[in-house]
């Protein structure tokens, strides 16, 4: 008997469908197909029939799925899940009837979450993220953003960003950091905010020097930071080399959304109430929109981003968790696709593009997003008859197997 | 060496807190709690000081949760999770702009899950519904209610009520069966309402005799079945003794609510136009008021039932999952207590109680729904730090280990 030919993948799924999103429309559904990868890069994306030989001949591991759909691995672009302590006491508070500037007098707020981040020790403050991010990865994650931003002050900030970079660590997915300082004022700011801009433009290049930053982004809103605020962190970003991001335009049109494409920022994040030359600039520089419809549902905001004029305008949508304790509890990228749908009216091929290759887009990553040979081998076996499933169930688990990088990691 | 003396319990969980719900309001919070059961009953629910003896000294097994809360399991007493097919095709033409009415003419919405019941056989009916009860109570339930509804025709609401019944056992989980013929009208009936009325009088009692109905519903909408129609079958279900309730005053207030209490019935359903007399009605017969918010949710509706109302006359609140391929593909109680306390307002507490006791009450059962020796040993361990934290995640898996009567199933 011969010796088996050497396989040209290190794994092999077989009878399953693709969605692999590659080509600018559509699911680039494959039926009866094959997904190969080596080394962590996708070697095989099409159909079987399309594999070099047969695959039984052939020494490398070949997994029969048995049905279901492969997608690439979803891609969190928005979420500030490292924190301590929670927020549902105050969520409860406000279910009684307690206002928001009540519940801040009384200490709650983003200011319970500084303070929680700033008491919390490095470990800590990893044991309490830990679970979040392995649920959004139970949940087909492979690539997720992680925000500082309840520091506030040197330390606290690098603390976050350091256990960020340990989640990936620990869990195998790919982690993006962005350096979110001027997040909120902290109390011993109070009425100085430009000496606050000061400390965060002096605190960048030395996080960036430890390797901590991958990006850099503001909150620019009346109850946030000016523009003018966010354009001297955005130029200190710019001299580091570092890509800018914004939240933008949540509350109302403050100009957030040219400002981060004057940048030719990545992503203007939240834009509800992005105006036409808002959505025009974005055009222009290829910023991504990134729709956060978790806040949208918790805060039962009623304005609508300008879905229809980022369509017009080819402004490429995606769609994150947010992940947050305050305004975003959410710890599946599929409920907020599941959102995206039911509150902004996305089409279901919208949102799942939304959560993969355009999210890949707003964190400026060409490498995944979709599958093709090349591509990382991030990829979501899911046990679901048709991709539109991902956005109509709310709750359950669909995901059956979760690879990032070639690794199975859920 | 003495032998240990034989525990009072088959089991006990320590290092725990408990919501027992027990009493009219608040969690019924007890800190340093134990929790113990014998042949499927709660023995012990309350201080661990309180217990009989040191329960290191017994024989029994004792398991130290580390932390968490323990709450009665939840009752999931609203949904049609048996059927076949899905309509996520259909979630997804809706996005891309067509109507409800063009995809009616289409064959879509209940007519086809209607075809694919009629044509699925018995195991196809149950290994499709399957793995919706296992996400169910994955995520927490314990007791479980399941309608028919889509077979419409003697031997397809026979096979769903079948499937039902062996969806309890083959997953540990109680159901609770609901004929409800009298959903839609079906095909070969069309323009011939009162003579489909006959033929759902005339199975109920065959049914019932097999042991496969243990409370009866109708549909009374403009698009459903009228009063006069739903009493009819009501009238059928008083002649067996058998328990009713009603989908109520979803898309108008058609007297629904005040027709169900007028048979003293178990609860009305969805009630989002429930006005004033029907509330008093509800409230004078004991009917609780089953909150339905994932069609609200996704049907996108602004008309909130009477919450208020329902609070000030002391009507009982429930919360469900509706759990249907249309309008209500939930695969999460938690995420229906979600949606309760963000659409309707209640607050996490009457979420909770709406998820459990006023659930069981709903399903006429009085021995479970919190944590009291003496009730069902049903309940779920829960990785929070507050019970509030059971309404404000969207997605995650909170529960780590669920038991019914005594035995655990998830
Ligand atoms: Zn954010
Ligand atoms: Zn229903």
């Amino acid at each position: 008997m011969n010796d088996p030919q050497q396989a040209p993948w290190d794994g092999l799924v077989v009878g399953v469908s693709l969605a692999t999103l590659d080509g600018g429309s559509g699911y680039g559904e494959v039926e009866d197909a094959a997904l190969g990868w080596r080394e962590g890069t996708i070697v095989h994306a099409g159909p079987r029939t399309a594999l070099p030989a047969d695959p039984n001949a052939l020494s490398g591991a070949v997994i029969d799925a048995g049905g279901g759909w492969i997608t690439p691995g979803l891609v969190d672009c928005h979420t500030h899940l490292v924190f301590a302590g929670d927020r549902a006491g105050e969520f409860e508070q406000r279910l009684q009837g307690m206002g928001y500037e009540e519940i801040a007098r009384a200490g709650g707020g983003i200011a319970s979450t500084v303070r929680a981040v700033r008491s919390a020790g490095e470990d800590a403050l990893l044991e309490q993220s830990l679970p979040r991010a392995r649920a959004l990865t139970a949940d087909g994650v492979t690539t997720l953003e992680i925000k500082s931003g309840y520091g506030l002050e040197f330390d606290g900030e690098r603390r976050m960003l350091r256990v960020a970079r340990r989640v990936g660590e620990e869990l195998g997915v790919a982690v993006r950091t962005t350096y979110l300082a001027a997040h909120a004022l902290p109390p011993e700011f109070a009425g100085r905010a430009d000496a606050y801009i000061d400390a965060v433009v002096e605190w960048l290049p030395r996080l960036h020097a430890e390797g901590l930053v991958d990006a850099v982004d503001a909150f620019v809103e009346r109850i946030g930071f000016t523009a003018a605020q966010a354009r001297r962190v955005f130029e200190a970003a710019r001299a580091l080399g570092l890509p800018v991001k914004l939240h933008a335009d949540q509350l109302s049109d403050g100009g957030g959304a040219a400002l981060v494409a004057g940048f030719d920022g990545l992503s203007a994040d939240h834009v509800e109430h992005t105006g036409e030359a808002g959505v025009q600039a974005m055009a222009a520089a290829g910023t991504v929109a990134v729709l956060l419809p978790g806040a949208f549902h918790v805060l039962r905001e009623t304005r609508l981003p300008p879905v229809d004029a980022f369509r017009v305008h080819g402004v490429p949508m995606a769609v994150a968790t947010d992940c947050n304790p305050g305004t975003s509890p959410l710890l599946s990228l599929r409920q907020a696709m599941q959102l995206a749908c039911t509150h902004f009216r996305l089409t279901p091929e919208e949102a799942l593009r939304g959560a993969t290759v355009n999210a890949a887009r707003a964190l400026g990553l060409r490498d995944r997003g979709v599958l093709r040979p090349g591509m990382r081998a991030d990829f979501v076996h899911w046990a679901i008859a048709r991709p539109a499933e991902l956005c109509y169930w709310l709750g359950g688990q669909l995901a059956t197997s979760v690879h990032a990088g070639g690794r199975r990691i859920a």
